[in-house]
């Protein structure tokens, strides 16, 4: 069966986020000043073709350690629809 | 209250996402296989200040109309914590 699997890569909480800060700056910008912070990362969905929920969930899990999230920098979170 | 805002932004299903094929590519040569597909987007997490969870997502929905995804080429889903 094929499973749609989402990884969220965010930059870790104790790192600056100089992507996000320039996002908020343009939202201050453009008056919406309600926003009080942003962080921007990346959002990955993979279809992977496994037996299980849990063998599709392990296979991303492999990717995200391995080639999508750097964890010097990033944490991610995975999720199977 | 501030409410934590997750802005989801994704290649159009219609266009080709040439950094998903990068990544489908590299996660082939290192023996992952079973991904089928990988799109790549960008997660944004807002932190708004609203008076109601409504209110929230009505920020971040003109936020991300104006600044947040370019609808030539992306959608963007909202879910709020």
């Amino acid at each position: 069966m094929t499973y749609s699997v989402q990884v969220k890569v965010m930059p870790l909480k104790e790192l600056l986020d100089p992507q996000g800060k320039a996002v908020m700056g343009g939202l201050s910008n453009m008056g919406l000043s309600a926003v009080q912070d942003v962080r921007v990362g990346k959002s990955i969905t993979l279809q992977i073709d496994a037996d299980s929920e849990n063998a599709a969930r392990q296979i991303a899990e492999d990717a995200a350690k391995k080639l999508l999230a750097n964890p010097v920098m990033e944490y991610f979170e995975i999720s199977v629809n």
